[in-house]
């Protein structure tokens, strides 16, 4: 029998649902936006009511709880997004559609495609955007023990131009997402940072903090590649600005298995497409394939 | 037929050798200073030549070549300790001893052997000393893809009474080994760590800097369980000024699995036996027993 995977990447302004063949090919892509739960939901349940699937993945923003042996297994648990707080995702699409499904992060989807994709034992993808969130994978396996991982809240020292900017995240102050993420750009400037020039100095200060992201994951991981998705990122001038002071900070204390160019990278995926492809992969999983 | 376990736990200034029995308990343990390698080489042999083992595992300081596949596996690459660099232990010993070996990083040892006394599924082991290094097991497996971790040179932001310490560590200057190890102390004080009394505010500083790479850490890989190890920590009130600021850090962003108390530990084996241990259990692996 023909066999078809789900994907669902929900996000925090859309859902992207998407079905694919056991080729792991987008057969049928859509984006909705993200609403109440009651309404994106129930839109989501629809498009896989209309063309059903064989077993589907999840993935989702967060944090939201993944350990299969808690009552609120398949839930967004804190986030700041009204109305979506203790939402049990998996629950409610499991009592309308009877299939295997996997449950993520949104980032250990992306992580997973781009694993998939370039064949890659260990990978790391990060999303740099009005949030900063990375997800791993090595050997096949997610990195994650009592939960997922929150890469994008780690501490990292302080660019010497921008010592007394105290930081946006709510929680931390000046954590990664607090210093680099979109937010921070307009904090700092009072400009949005789709308004800023490629020229500004501010673009130095924010591949600084990313670059130590990228750093600090190497040191902790030792990943054979890092991919950088989000919007911040698809500036080509980014990438470069973040892989010299990459080397920079790294100043030569391991030795990368290939060259920097081929290390810090944008997505192998095309048309943010990573987390698509990790879903299908992680639902083929369910059906004792093997990605 | 009884099995017999080797341990070698070679550190930058004393070599721990061992020989355990099918349950993981110590038979012999003695400890040789590290000379040259010809000698402390020599020395090792000795003792596994009277004290025959099946199979044994060694946990070298680093940076090591731990890539089974590379030229140069089972070497110390370039480590600053005068005779050590580019030494192939792993071939020096099988030259000698036609048994199994493993190959792993001092503190990947220690990890394990905190795995199995603790029955954690996912944990972090840290020394905090001379220098600071880590090592990350996650379902049996240690973390780590190219090559190993090596977390102790991740950076942090400083500390905001200490804004203008460049730091010590020769590759990165204010990483957290530059900023946090041993040497850090006397290069700001201008006296030795164990001479500088236990009210003194540098155990705040140094306090700071840990708790950083315990929160970067739990964002990383949400371990079960953190331990320190090393002689800093031993002091129970760096313990606490670790965990107290942990706290402050992490910022209740993530709800730990256990009490902090049970979170941020010293070493559950004893006398600085965990690497002995974990080496023991490696050992067993490669008889196929399943540690």
């Amino acid at each position: 029998m023909t066999e078809l995977y789900g994907s669902i990447e929900a996000g925090g302004t859309k859902f992207v649902l998407a079905v694919g063949d056991e080729q792991l090919n987008v057969l049928k892509r859509i984006q909705i936006p993200t609403e109440t739960p009651e309404k994106t939901l129930a839109a989501t349940l629809s498009f896989f009511q209309e063309n059903p699937v064989t077993a589907l993945s999840i993935g989702s923003f967060g944090p939201i709880d993944i350990n299969p042996e808690s009552p609120t297994y398949g839930s967004i648990t804190t986030t700041p997004k009204a109305g979506w707080g203790n939402i049990n995702l998996l629950e409610i699409l499991k009592k309308e559609l009877s299939i295997p499904m996997a449950f993520t992060t949104d980032v250990n989807a992306s992580a997973y495609g781009e694993m998939v994709k370039t064949g890659q034992k260990s990978l790391i993808y990060f999303t740099i955007g009005t949030g900063i969130g990375g997800g791993a994978v090595q050997n096949g396996q997610f990195i994650g023990g009592f939960s997922h991982a929150e890469m994008g809240h780690q501490y990292v020292k302080h660019h010497p131009k921008d010592l007394d900017f105290a930081g946006v995240c709510p929680y931390h102050g000046d954590c990664i997402e607090g210093l680099a993420a979109g937010p921070s750009l307009e904090a700092r400037t009072g400009i949005r940072g789709e308004n800023l020039p490629a020229d500004s100095e501010i673009w130095d200060i924010q591949a600084f903090y990313i670059a130590q992201l990228a750093v600090n994951s190497t040191l902790a991981f030792a990943p054979e590649k890092i991919v950088f998705g989000g919007g911040v990122m698809a500036q080509e001038h980014m990438m470069e600005r973040v892989r010299k002071q990459f080397s920079q900070l790294l100043a030569g204390y391991v030795q990368l298995s290939c060259d920097l160019q081929d290390y810090l990278v944008r997505p192998a995926v095309l048309e943010n497409g990573s987390a698509t492809l990790g879903n299908f992969a992680l639902a083929a999983n369910l059906l004792k394939r093997k990605y």
